[in-house]
Formats: C-alpha cells, structure tokens, sequence
C-alpha cells in the first residue's frame, strides 16, 4: 500500500520534500499539503495526483488517504502541528526543530508520553549521511576504543540577512547537538563559547566565528567551529579521537581513519558497492523517461560499438598486435 | 501512471533490479518477471504485489499493466528479448552486453532502425555514477581544453571461478570501451594489449593483469589497468589528461582537477547539494518504517533535548561562562 | 672560516646535535663538548677531530676555536650556562625551554638586555620546519584574511613512565605556544584546559588528552589537542581558519588552502623545488662515500643502459613500432 | 678530512652544484671548478676559499686538494672528462647522460673495467628523493609481492625552446628508464611509443604528450606518460602494481599503499622523523647566521613568554579555570 502522506507548510524545505516524496522516494505519495499562504499551497498541489490543498493543518490531515504527516512549517507551528498529528494517532516526520524552545518540547514529550507510543521522527537528516553512519558504526563497534573527543567544523559560504548570532546556536550547531548525542551515546551536560573578534565579512553585528564546547555525560570533550560566513563553501567535517585511534569524515569521501600506524580508509570489496548509486540513478532515469515517452542513455549503437571494440580487443590479446577497429556506417537514428 | 516494467532474468542481476524497482525506484512497480527457471521466477515474484511469473519472456512482455521492459538475462538471450520488446513496441532497458557478438548487436542495431524510433537504453550504469558523470561534464564544458589521454584502473579484488582472458575484455574492459567512448565522444579506431607475466594470486591460465591500449577517432590514447585479482578490493579509477590540466575520478570522493598551477577540487556551495541523499534516505527510510508500522530515527526526547541544549548555548553565548545543562528525566517510552 | 661549536649536554638530544654538526651542517664543527658525566662528554668527543672533553660549560665555552655555543643540557642548567655565554659574548642555540621558569627567563632577558644586544636564538624548530614555514608565509601574506582560529593537533604514540599531568603543556604544548605566538604575531592573553575522561590507554595519573584553548591579543582563539598516548603514531596538524579561507598542515605532504570554492594545493613550478632534497642527498652521499673510499648509486653499467634504452626509445618514436633492446652483457664490475 | 671537489663546468647546473658543495654540504668543499667560458669560471670561483678556475679540465682535476671530480659539463664533453679522470684515479659524480649516445657509454663502461675498480656515479637523482627510496624499499621488501606494472607520469609546465621531440625519450624519460630499472632491479627488453594528438599548447612539431611503454626481463609492463608542456606545473608520479596491492608516490607527501581492503599510509611514529629536517635547517641557519654575526630565529622575549603562558597553562589544568597570562613590557631589543 503506497503511503499517503500531508505535508505542513510548503516554504523551501516543505516543497523540496514534496518533489522528493512525488518524484524520488519508492511507496509513498503526497495526498495533501497545507500552508497559510493558500496560493502556495495550491500550486504545490496541483503538480501532482490526487492531492487536495489545505490552508489549516488539521483539515490537510483529515484528507482522504492520508496516513502520515511530515511536518516543515516555522518552528513556533510545529508545537500545534504535532499535538494535531498525535490526536489522529498519525506518524510524523519533524523538521528540526521539534520546537524552537524547551518548554514546548517538553509539552509535545508528555503528550506522546500520554499516547503510551512513539509517533514521531525528528528531521536530524544527518543520522542518514553515509559518512555519518559509517562514523556511528564505526564508534559503536568499537575497534577504536572509547571516543574521548569530537572536533568539529560547520561551514556555510554565507549566512542569510535575517541570520542573528543566537541563530548560529538554534539554526546551525543544533545539528552538531544531535549528532554529539547520537554519535556517543551521551547526553551534553555543559556548553561554553569562545567568540574570536569577528570575520571583517560577517554581516554587523553577527558574532561570526564561535568556537562551541561541549561536555558529555561519559567525560567526553566537543568542540564545534561555527562559521556562517566562512566565504569559500559548505563544509561539515567531524573527527573523533577514540582511545586507540581517530575516525573523520567530511574531507575527502568517506571515513578515514587513523590507528596502529596507518592513516587510510575502506577500500570496498564489491561492484555493488561502489556503483549502488549508479544503478539506482541509471533505472530511475530510465523510468522517468519512460513514463515521459523519451528514450536517453546509451543507445543501441553504443552496444554494437562496445561489441565490436571488445571482439578487436580479444584479438589483440592473443596475437599481442595492434588491431584495427572497423565499425559499420552510423545510422541517423543514433546521430 | 505507474510504470509496469516486465524483467526478464532473475538471476543475481535480475532479481536485485525487482528489489530496486520495488522498493528504491518511484514510479515503476514490477508488474511481471520471466525466468527459464519457473521456481526462482515465481520465487521472485511472490514478495511483489500485483507481479505475475513465466517463462516465456514474451509472456511476460504480454502481462497486464507491462509498459516496458528491463532484460537481466543471460547475454546469448538479449537478441531474442530485444526484438520481441521492439515487435510490441515496449521500451527496454538492456543490461550490458547489448549481444556478445558485434553480428548480432547489428541484427538487434537494424530492426531497431526499421522501427524508425530509438526503443533501448543499454545498461552501462557508469553513466549514471555521480563522478563520471562530473568528468563528463567537466570535459565537455572544455575548461581543460581537448582530452589527450585517459588513463584507467579497473580492478577486483578476485575474479570468479569461470572467468576467462577474454572476459576480462567482454565483461571488464567493456566499462572502459563504453566510458572512453562517452567521455570524449569519439569512436575507439585500434586496440592493443600489454601482458605482463600474470600474477601468482591469478588462477592457473588466467593473464591477469593486462594493459590495453585504445586510440581514438579524435586521436586520444587510452591506457586501461585491467586485474581481477588485485587482491585488496574493488577499484575503479580514470584520469583524463587535457590540454590545460588533468581530472581525475575514483580515488578520493569526487572528482579532483589539476589546472594553473594548482591541484584540488570544488568545495559544494550549499548543504543541499552536500546532504541531498540524505534528505532522501532520511524520508524513505520514514516511508519505510512507517508503511511497516515502526517508528525509528531521532525521537521526541531527541528533540528536546537538542533543545535544553541550544537554550543553553545561547546563555553561553552571551555571558562567555560555562552553562550547565538540565534534563528532565528520561521517560521510559525513550530509553 | 668554520664555526667552532661548544656544545652543552651530550644527553640523548646534546648527541644527536654534535652528530648533526659533524656530518650534516655545512660550515661548522664541534670544537668542544661538555657534560657533567665526564666519560660520555670524552665518549662523544672521542670521534670528532679536535674537539675537546669537558664537564664544566664554562670550560668548554673556553676552549680553543669556540665562536658559538649550543646549549643542550637539562632545563635547570639552562640559565647559568647562557650567563656564562653572555659573559664571553657567544652567540648560543639553546635549546627550548630557556629557562623552565618565567623568574628565570626574565632574569636572561634582563641580562641579554645588559648587553645591548641579542645573542640567544631558543630552539623551537618548527619555525624551521617546511609545513610551517608555508603556513607562516601564507597567513603573512595575507590572501586568506586576517586569522580568526587556529586548530591545533598535538599526537604522540605513548608518553615516557615520567612523564606528568604538567609536562603535557611545559614540555609538548610549549611548541604550540610559540607556533602561535610566532604563526598570528600576537600574544597569547589567556589559556583554558578541558579535560576529557582520561584514557584507559594513558598511564595511571596522567590526564591525557587534554583540550588546551588560548586567546591571543589579536582576537584569535586557539585550540589544541594534546594526547601523548594516542596510540598510533606521532602527528602535528595545524589548520588557520581565516577571513577567507583556510590553510593546513600536517595532514598530506605540504599545505593544503581551502578557498574561493576550491580545496586544494600548489602544484611546484619546477623541479629544482620537487626535487631540491633529492640533490641535495646525492650529492652528501657521495662526498660520504668518497670520504670512506666506497662508490655507490646509479653506476657505470646503469649510465651505459640508460643510453641504450633512449636509442631504442626514439626509434621507437619515428616507427611507431615496438623496439626490442639490445644491451652488451653485464661485466662482473658491477654484478 | 674535508674533500676537494673540482667542478667541470658551470652553467645552470654545475653553478648550482657549486653552490650546493660551498654551502649545504658537510666535509667537502669546491677546489677547482674548469668552464670553457673563462670569465665564468673566473665568477664562479671568485666566491669561493681556495677555488681554482681553468678553462681545461684536466688542469682542473691536477689542482692542488682535489679528490674528486663533479662533471656538470654538456653530455658531448663527458666521456673525455670521465677517461681523464679515469687517467687520475679520481672518483666521480657524473650529471646525466654518462654519454649521449650508447657507443660512447660502451667505451666508458670498457675503459672503467680495466681500472678494475668502480669510480663513477651517474647523477640519477631520483634515487636519493625520499619518496622514490620509500617505493624502493616497499618493492624490495617484497609485502605487496611481485611488482607486474608501474604507471609513470612525468609533466612539466613547458619545454624550452630548443626542445626536440627526441628530448622528450632523451632528456626526460631518461629520468623513468633510470627508475624502472632500479626500482625493479631488471633491464628493460623492449619500448614502444603511442603518440596522441599533440597539444595544441606544444611548441609546432613537438610531438607532446606521448605515452612510452617499456616491457622488462622480468616480465613487468610499464607505461610512462611524458608530457612536457602540461601547463599546470611539475608533478612526477609512479604507482607500482603488485601482485599483493599498489604502492604510489608524487601525489600526496610520501608513499600511499593499497593493500588488504584498506588504502593509506603510514604515520611515523617519533617526532625525529616528522621534524628531522627542521633540526638540520635550524641548526644551519643558526650557523649560517652566526658565521655572518647576526642573531635570527625565536628569541629570548620568546622563550619568556613561552615559560608565562606555560605557566599559566598549569594553573588551567589545576583549577579547570580561564586564567589570564600576565607579561612583563616587551624591551626595544626584542620589538
């Protein structure tokens, strides 16, 4: 059963999710989508099937088929949205964050308490970046010892005009909170901030960068470089040092890792790892195209000619010569 | 509309084409399978809704809801799979080789031109590796200037007991035979092979490793590393050396230029393009759960805790002290 | 005219400097050692021609042909070893610390002032060492910005048994006190320790690693990573975060820069740079070997085969044909 | 007993050599230097202590405290330098080519054996480059098993003027023929060449890049890429396939193995490998600034300030506490 799902608030994030629920992800649809600005709404909705258009969250939930909520409205919402969410029983998928406050957390906290069962997801996507998991693994597992520091560095090329230095907490290293406590299993139990004389290019006023320091409940030491205005790019970089040795992802694909006298990372073992993306992209490109009645990709020809290559190639192996490659005329079909 | 998608072959390749249609691809669902192996196609078939099994992989092509056709199958039965899809008019996606033999890729290359339409894509998924296709791009946007050379590395870390020389050309090499083709646009004119004395970890009669050699229409020369029993891992690797400076794909995430005096690569500009998979993984993996009843990832308690946390930050922020923070008790629906 | 070297301290780092100017260093000798263990100070002396045994430093400093002083012995015995220096005007290498204690080191500073001029250069050698000295040149030089922070790794395998809580900043994180003093050119106006949860690999009492962080006059806030029980090696990273960019060392062979969308590194214009060492070590080896009557590296035979393959190789080039190679057989002379 | 050198020419190299032997060396010094140019000689010499200049090579090697003889003439000029050394008894290190050409080589090669005794170094400099030697010894060694393969690059920015296509096996692959046959301890048996399209940024009629494969007695194949106006600058890189994993230099700092399912390299383990280099250059300098009474390097302020901070780092690590660093006035001396 395909999976109808409401989703609240269609600003940036709330429509990237609807183009990724309709076009990317396997067994789910968008069944309806709610925004106070009803236009908005409408005009996400009407790209797709059987989608209604809402300005109230709750009548968005109530729609016909709709079996889950992700929520992406402002965070002052969310409170509302998920209170909703929990009165029709509804799984939610939450941006961060829950609530933009402590109070309202804890609000939504006894309220799914309440309900005897989890209901909800919070929108930490970083739990699902490969070099994150491979991190986590890698930590959990164990093979490096007990993690005894995290350094960490959260770069953004520039940050928007209404970004305030209380933001570079609540909108940036939030995400190194969660990662912090799910990377080590800890909660954080005390938070420092070193502010250097700001960047010459960060907005007025903005106290850009900060250097953030965490203490965790196991004894560990964090430390979070926030730099919203770095200039060159978007950077996340994190590298535990464990007791027998360091793991660090966000520089050069993948976790590398540094133990027993080597520095280096994983080579995979198999195809299927290394090309796993390529053939999930290559079948949905060519679905996609098919539903559009387009054929793209290498064509009949590029088979022939890859034939006729290889045949010259085998030859060439065992007469060890230099051999010629003689392919028919190129139809106009394949021009 | 759904796409149908027939496949034909369930083997190790077919079958993990059903599961990504069924569960990865948005908007295909498997709507029949064919296998010469009746058990193994209804095997196949039995997890899928609405997913008929056959044989006959014309009987399967003549399936309810079947709008294309995917072809898994054995090399030898592509010609006859492709001009029953071409005789009913149905799109194929066509794993590689087109044929093994460059006779029949032309036979499958003229019925095609009598239809008057381009009906097949052929399976090589490198086009759809994110790296390739950045060199791709890379080279045909020309800041390098013309390609001169390419040199590549395709390496397994042991081949399997049937492999012979001639597939480490028609089953390795052909990645390569197909990439050079579509990298630098251009047809392979003559091949040649380079045997050193094989490696003792080779099996007995096995010239493994080789050096084969292309030179192309345009005048580029090809150098290709083929070893199928390197021993350490899967390994795939291209440097294309232009005019202006050289890029290079397969060693450390991504692609990495060297050009007016300095060697590196593109720092992404956005967390979208840096976390884009995992919003995507992040919501399927919600979908997932969701449609199976569970709920998984960050929790309620995660939220609020991130949220005592930030609060606490922001304190720290403005007075410059170390802030203490205060949890609730976790509840037990957390633990 | 050489320069005549008095060296203080013949102890494990005293020895391996009388070695260094011995053998290593162009235009000076050692022309006297001194050390309170008179049968190490003779055995040292022993193998340097002219060079005289002492215990007392004084004496030493005294000997004939003495124009320059390296001071080498224990951190205590620094201070009246460089007054005797001052008193007969030799210029002195002393090793770092000056003095172990600041009362100390005022009262040399108060004397060199005495004299009017300066004559103690202290040993801190990463002002020397290559990495750095790109580091310090670029954060000079000013294209990335004013410095804003500076990350600082600080990893040996494992501490010696005497090695104390104290040590780790008197002894191993004194490098970084004056690597950012002399890297930002500003003074450091406060320090910090966080102390994770000791590794259970660190010995008994030792609070290791620690996370030591500065402010400097400037604005800038350091953090460095002291772990002298890493376990895996020994490894000094330095990363400047600036204005508009970043710049690294110690990762990867040379500085890496972060900037304008780029990550990457200086690609050498020439090969007197990339291979300025490799010069320089051929030519110390073979003076060394002539001195001892030896004859090694690339010989005749190999200068005659050279020769013979570039023949075959540029006939190789007109024909476009494989050349075989034909050599004369190889003389037992060089078997 | 220091060893006199006479120099036999001096244009760009021989001048550098001289230079390098004045200055950088330890136990040598340049008695003669010998350059049909007079008035170069003259020049050449004039810096030096006790440095004869000639325009005859001979007279060169008969001046008073030579014993040894540098040749850096033009490669047409060698074999007669080399037969007069040969007449004197004097070893020497001979720039490469030993002689332009395989029958002068020969005829070197005859007249050494009937000295009986070796007295020639060819200058493959590449034998002494830290990264080539850590190749050779991973090869020799024998962990990753027999070498089958080594893919060569070798690039410059741009050739000269007067470069010819010959240049190219002659000048610079000369260097790669040297290392294949040292590396690998074989001779090599056979060449061929594959010539792309030239660059359209190669001077008219040099034939740039080329690919030049060598085959070799013990049956490994080694393709070398020469590329001599790459535009980007100098890089020289050679990957050793073998039979156990690949072992490469000239990319990142030092030697990258791939072997086992990981890729990577070693961390050295002592702080006298990672910063050997900086000693040697510390105490040169210090020397060099000595000999020319200046007083350079860290100071005595630094070594204060260095014993405040540290200082003040203790009392950190005791209280858990910010503590201030307190200086006293920085004197005029140091400013």
């Amino acid at each position: 059963m395909t999976l109808g799902i409401a989703v609240i608030g269609t600003g940036r994030m709330g429509a990237d999710h609807v183009r990724r629920i309709d076009s990317v992800i396997s067994g789910a649809r968008v069944a309806a989508v709610a925004d106070l600005d009803a236009e908005r709404a409408k005009a996400v909705a009407s790209g797709i099937e059987r989608c209604s258009a809402h300005t109230d969250p709750a009548a968005a939930m109530a729609a016909p088929g709709v079996g889950a909520v992700l929520i992406a409205s402002s965070g002052p919402a969310h409170e509302a949205a998920l209170l909703e969410a929990f009165a029709r029983g509804l799984p939610v998928l939450c941006e961060k964050p829950l609530t933009p406050d402590p109070a309202g957390a804890l609000r939504v906290l006894e309220a799914e308490q309440r309900l005897g069962r989890r209901l909800v997801q919070v929108g930490f996507m970083r739990r699902y970046d490969a070099e994150y998991q491979e991190l986590q693994r890698t930590l959990e597992h164990g093979e490096l010892g007990r993690p005894l520091m995290l350094h960490c560095r959260h770069r953004n090329a520039a940050s928007p005009s209404f970004f305030t230095t209380e933001m570079l907490i609540r909108d940036s290293v939030v995400h190194e909170v969660d990662a912090t406590r799910w990377l080590l299993g800890q909660e954080i139990t005390a938070v420092q901030v070193l502010r250097p004389r700001p960047s010459s290019h960060a907005p007025q006023g903005l106290g850009d960068p900060q250097l953030v320091l965490f203490e965790t409940s196991g004894g560990a030491v964090v430390d979070v470089e926030i730099f919203v205005n770095c200039g060159f790019g978007y950077e996340v970089r994190c590298e535990a040092v464990c007791e027998r040795g360091t793991a660090s992802i966000g520089g050069s694909g993948g976790l590398r890792t540094r133990s027993a006298g080597r520095a280096g990372r994983d080579i995979p073992q198999d195809f299927t790892i290394r090309f796993a993306d390529a053939y999930d992209r290559e079948v949905q490109a060519w679905v996609d195209a098919t539903r559009q009645g387009r054929v793209e990709g290498a064509s009949t020809w590029d088979g022939y000619a890859a034939a006729v290559v290889c045949e010259a190639g085998v030859r060439a192996q065992e007469t060890g010569e230099r051999v010629r490659v003689q392919l028919a005329e190129r139809p106009a079909l394949y021009a």
